[in-house]
């Protein structure tokens, strides 16, 4: 059997089962957008993403300075989906001998200000020849509680944190090849290659949500990690989904539909979270977009009418 | 300027620069085999190293489960190399999507098998499609004793765990396609396929150890590091230098220099550390191959003459 007939998903669960993790000051193991290890009473997060050169970006589409914040942030925004803050990071990069050091420069600004933008630090490294531009990030972060996929519980709110949609439809700008951008459409261009994690919602996170995960893979694809996790089921109401000025404007230039983008566009980063209707106050500049009832699987109320949504995400392989 | 003319150790000098540390809590940042953390008085080690198909490994030339193992064991090198035992591995994996899953199994058994040995777990990781295999580890480890190429000291003992030169005769032989080989050359390569760590040593190195670094890079080359971070020289004696039988087959049967092996072979994750005069016999089992001296340098003394050594050793760049 190959590894693309098992799918991502599949896979990773085949392999986790080999790696069993028995050591009782780790907290969380495999399964969550962070592993969490008990060090002398501070419970420490562990990520890691990695952007690989014709796989998550082409070297001619995105700024060399745009690639390095971007790696930061997508590994700082695992972190803040379980509730913590970035500390250290150690970064393991790849690079072709021909490579300029210029452009190798520019990476390296661009994940300084990153770090500096997010109180975070690189403290070591690893590099070596590749084939190809490999930018390989871990991050380590604290919380004082970990928040994870497994705490939704019925009752619940759910809530997004900002738009989705744009960073697909920004990705699907940049593909066009356009000598010319309209100026909505280079915002929804950076939106996919500069985002920016959710930092200031870190501590709130921490405090007030029952579960939580970042929109990489799109709002359905990540949520379906919620849904099976928490062994729940949750209903968005369509009318509360927000619809970006400007994903509007590019749906009906290009003619597309706007929740296609909005339920599975991916690499928003995002917070989709749960709290409890206690909670819900301190998100006033957030969305509330549904609700965790019991069951399972992932509605879409829509009036009176309600539909099962397709858990598709992106998978890597 | 690319990249290649500044060469590995003069790209990672640029650019650690623009990742300034100044966290208080970092006890050591880029420039060692380990980085260094103090959370809540625990000394914890971060380091990394990766296999990449086509640079580390070709993929018919080494058994998976060989891989696996082998990419645990060049990392508990480095955590050991700085006195620490491994605790918590993340494993970032990429492969192309028609790899049979047998084959990525087979690593992921031969990772368990080298966490069982080296007591260490992995607890995380990250997938993503590749067009090679991608085999990133970031370990962590514990010290009491942060032990690193800074510490080596006028009047030290340099001292060997043990063999050297061994696996590069067995990536040569590997490399020569043939179709039988010796029982010695099948022993030699599989000291190139399937290395040790010498974990059995971390406790007596951050006891006793004033520096250390593991033998990945070449005795030399590794050696260069710590005499130029400790400011110190460093005067071998050949006739100290211990010469394993089955090289020295090797080198017979091929007309080959043994010491151009034991001295700039790489991929031997043995230890090289230097010891106060008494402490010298916690280490019995070691061999003794020079000094630490006031100056700069490494020098080979060979009866009663002396040469300077060059410091060439691999780079991965």
């Amino acid at each position: 059997m190959k590894i693309k007939d098992l799918g991502e998903f599949g896979l990773i669960d085949r392999l986790t089962s080999i790696l069993q993790v028995s050591d009782s000051s780790v907290v969380v193991g495999f399964g969550d957008d962070c592993s969490c290890v008990n060090i002398n009473g501070e419970l420490i997060l562990f990520t890691s993403d990695i952007q690989l050169e014709g796989k998550h970006f082409l070297k001619e589409k995105i700024e060399p300075e745009d690639l390095g914040w971007k790696l930061i942030s997508i590994n700082v925004s695992d972190i803040v989906s379980c509730g913590g803050v970035p500390k250290w990071g150690f970064i393991s990069v790849g690079f072709p001998p021909d490579t300029e050091f210029k452009y190798v420069e520019k990476i390296y600004r661009g994940m300084k200000d990153a770090c500096d933008f997010y109180k975070t630090e690189i403290i070591g490294g690893n590099t070596t020849a590749s084939d190809m531009v490999l930018l390989d990030l871990y991050l380590t972060g604290k919380t004082d509680r970990f928040v994870g996929r497994k705490g939704a519980k019925k009752g619940d709110y759910l809530i997004l944190s900002g738009y989705t949609g744009l960073s697909r439809a920004g990705l699907e700008l940049l593909l066009m090849n356009k000598k010319n951008y309209e100026d909505f459409e280079k915002r929804l261009i950076k939106a996919h290659t500069r985002p920016k994690a959710r930092i200031d919602l870190s501590q709130k996170i921490m405090n007030y949500a029952n579960s939580c995960i970042d929109v990489s893979d799109g709002l359905i694809g990540d949520l379906g990690h919620v849904e099976r996790s928490s062994s729940v089921k949750i209903v968005l109401r369509k009318e509360n989904l927000p619809v970006h000025p400007d994903l509007r404007l590019f749906c009906k230039k290009y003619s597309k539909d706007p929740f296609e983008y909005i339920l599975y566009g991916g690499e928003d980063y995002e917070l989709v979270f749960t709290v409890s209707k206690e909670n819900i106050n301190y998100f006033d500049n957030c969305f509330v977009i549904g609700s965790v009832e019991e069951g399972e699987g992932i509605f879409l109320k829509d009036g009176i009418s309600t539909k099962k949504l397709e858990e598709k995400g992106f998978e890597h392989i």
